[in-house]
């Protein structure tokens, strides 16, 4: 056996080499461990291009020439095939779903057309298409294509925010013609996330907060909040204007939202049967993620719909904004640590159990506003039905902020289950009082149940000729469409790059 | 500057010595890195004491000697301070802080008393102390006493299972005088855990299941589901014996057990007022349980309640079963790394949403059961109230079956949520057809809510004399029970050790 010693001998050099060697290998050990443990810490994205464009850019295409990876993600938005248990595939016609829907809308333009949305791509593809904008002139106003386009801030600044939103939805039609994209979110000289729709910083100010002061973290969320919330046409603050506005003064919550509308004394529309004065819940998606368990552990919108990946040993933020349930591995299992089959099955049990007392909801909703339209029929005097009515509008009121927002279920089960439940209790508050009445008018039978178990039934039910809307909607398509993309296609020649 | 050679010269052993020291040093490192990240696997306790004692001992503090550590923490089940939002303190009168549940109870023992239990280590001081159990003779048979005590078992190998159901509660007074303890969960022999009781067992049994098939992490549960579950007396199986069973044969959901009751003709009571015939939930704590995540992830009731502790560098089962509320960092933070109040304060938001609608279904049900009162005393036909009756049991089996549980709200927030909305759908539709049947009967206006905002007016509503029952209780326990002790006691001297 050789000693050490004899095997350094002459070389005084080796020991130190072999010294020095290890400190350097322990070190590279070091850091790999400290890699592998912050390995969120390398999402920080530092490459930030020369951009020589406007920062008023409205086309994804030229901003994607810088950011090729992030672009390219983004067009799978295009994609319409993605995993859901209630709606295998894009664009499911939800009235067709359910078409008590037609009822519980009956007078409103919902009950025309309720399809699922397609990925942002379609944005504007699907704003043109649905029979509730209709053709020329619109019956919306232009305030519907604020959240559709990039082209929308470019506007804004040049016909002010309220001068956007003036005027019927037809008017604007060759110059929105770019679906969501880079603009309506980044800064084009800094390339941060900013807001670039005016709602949303006024409904922060309404309740005394300043949007220059959030993190970079909430705004991973807040850019998404400028349009997945519950908003309405303000049409008391300007003159002839449909200025666009969240309820959020009071809070975010279903019932403050509600104070607020009480407060304001606001009506979306009188229903074509009870003649309630309803409310229209939209898509309150970012409402009713802050009441859950993953806006509570400071989780992002964009941690679970646009996670990091990695692609030529680059990371950076996935623009395929879609369903976490469709990219498990990228979102969900970043903090989960169970089988994919085991979370998505998870996902769909709180849906299913939701589901469950909402189409209850739902079906008591139709009986409340047939059971309404009988008394009226009979000759129920005013003072008779203003507390059944203003039952059935907060009822359906629950409904429509528990139904209407995208992955309410998942997002905050327990305060979705809750809201379902309480609209439950309102609907049976009216029911009861409407047996009194219709009783008092020599009804006291059960009201039947209309025959609603198709869509076509349930329009023909509330007076709806879809195929009036049908081919006027096509004819538009056919004609005024092509001339706003050649008007628009042209404006944008003059662009400098 | 020293080579490492010239350090090492004529010692040929140092640098052999320095090797094999560092061989040591790391290997010991990794035993350390491995103890950190599995030490779990230390909560394996291997330590299995000579027992001389006979397997039926009763006697907790016999088994004490062999396990002290286990004993001292069981003996903390005595302590009755503990945390909780809705219950402050221990033995919260829940009549007094829902008056409502005297009228939801009306004709039915729970009426006259209703109140928290304390920890296990009271279970025997709490049944005799209780109103429901009465006097002598008990209006109750011997099955109440089967998840007191650990002479329950020691009694049933003598008798026999349904000997020991027979006859009135009172007849066993002198047997039954340990509170539940050691005997319950473990086998005297090899000390794991066992199942004492012979209703879990046939309840497995009927669904085709084999209790020693089952895995020791399942075990942690069971042993607790022999009694925190949905049981009735089956009073059918064997003449004049109130047969202790689970209605689990069709599942354990809420529906499924309802289903088994619909099927079997059970009925736990007419109910005073409204007559209809009544399901009682019994906490179905485990049944609840198993809808949740936290049973859908392999976690254990034992993970929670007794979490592993050590204690002079010994690891073993904290026998102190209690809230998890009282011991988050034991509990809760193995897994969830948030800070105890912020964990505490998620549990409260739970139970506060799913309190809300539990109280309106409380509520709407006080309403059912005055309605259908005063149906029947306007002269309503069996015919006419058939549905209705029908109806309100549905609604109530709902409730009760939500909060009889202990700890419901937590341990599946979003299984509860649906049993409440059910509740308040099956309460609506009982009113509404209520109304009607009323106006059948010429009374078209609003059955005024009772006066029961308190649980004495409660119970002077529903007709209880709480004055003489509770003077008969105090004379039972002044005479009747150290009779009982004294008895036990002597019998006791006869036991080897």
């Amino acid at each position: 056996m050789r000693s050490i010693q004899e095997i350094l001998k002459g070389r005084p050099w080796l020991g130190w080499l072999i010294f020095l060697t290890t400190v350097v290998i322990v070190f590279l050990l070091g850091m790999l461990a400290s890699s592998i443990m912050e390995r969120r810490a390398e999402a920080v994205f530092a490459y930030t291009p020369e951009v020589k464009f406007s920062g008023n850019e409205p086309r994804s295409s030229v901003w994607g020439e810088l950011f090729p990876r992030e672009y390219d993600s983004y067009l799978k938005t295009a994609d319409t095939s993605f995993r859901s248990k209630y709606n295998g595939s894009a664009m499911i016609d939800m009235l067709r779903e359910s078409p008590r829907m037609v009822v519980l809308w009956a007078g409103y333009a919902f009950s025309k057309e309720y399809s699922q949305g397609r990925g942002h791509y379609h944005a504007i593809d699907d704003i043109r298409n649905t029979l509730r904008t209709g053709t020329v002139p619109s019956p919306q106003p232009n305030t519907c294509w604020t959240c559709k386009s990039p082209d929308v801030p470019r506007l804004m600044k040049e016909t002010g925010t309220a001068g956007f939103y003036s005027g019927t939805w037809d008017t604007k039609g060759s110059e929105i013609i770019n679906p969501i994209g880079c603009a309506d979110c980044h800064d084009a000289k800094t390339m941060n996330l900013h807001i670039s729709r005016p709602a949303l910083i006024e409904a922060l100010e309404a309740q005394g907060r300043d949007i220059s002061k959030v993190t970079h973290q909430e705004m991973r969320s807040l850019v998404c909040a400028q349009c997945h919330v519950e908003y309405y046409f303000n049409k008391k603050k300007i003159e002839g204007v449909a200025y666009l506005t969240f309820p959020w003064k009071n809070g975010t919550s279903v019932e403050e939202i509600e104070k607020y509308y009480e407060e304001t004394g606001f009506t979306d529309w009188t229903h074509a049967l009870s003649r309630t004065q309803m409310l229209k819940a939209q898509h309150p998606d970012y409402e009713i993620f802050l009441t859950g368990v993953h806006a509570s552990r400071g989780v992002s919108c964009a941690d679970c719909h646009m996670p990091f990946i990695s692609e030529g040993g680059q990371k950076f933020t996935d623009h395929h904004i879609q369903s976490p349930l469709n990219n498990v591995a990228n979102s969900c299992q970043v903090c989960h640590r169970e089988e994919t089959e085991k979370l998505i099955s998870d996902v769909y049990s709180r849906q299913d159990k939701i589901m469950e007392n909402r189409i209850i909801l739902e079906t008591l909703l139709v009986r409340c506003h047939v059971e309404a339209k009988t008394a009226w029929d009979l000759g129920a005097s005013e003072d008779q039905m203003k507390d059944i009515l203003n039952s059935i509008r907060k009822a359906q009121w629950r409904w429509d902020f528990s139904a209407a927002g995208h992955g309410n279920s998942f997002h905050s089960p327990v305060e979705v289950s809750r809201i379902v439940a309480g609209g439950i209790s309102f609907a049976q508050d009216a029911r009861v009082q409407l047996a009194r009445v219709l009783a008092s008018l020599d009804n006291n039978s059960e009201i039947p149940y209309p025959d609603i178990n198709t869509k076509a039934k349930a329009q023909a039910f509330v007076g709806l000729d879809l195929k009036k809307f049908n081919e006027e909607k096509t004819s538009f398509i056919e004609t005024i469409v092509p001339q706003w993309l050649n008007a628009g296609s042209e404006r944008e020649k003059g662009y400098n790059k």
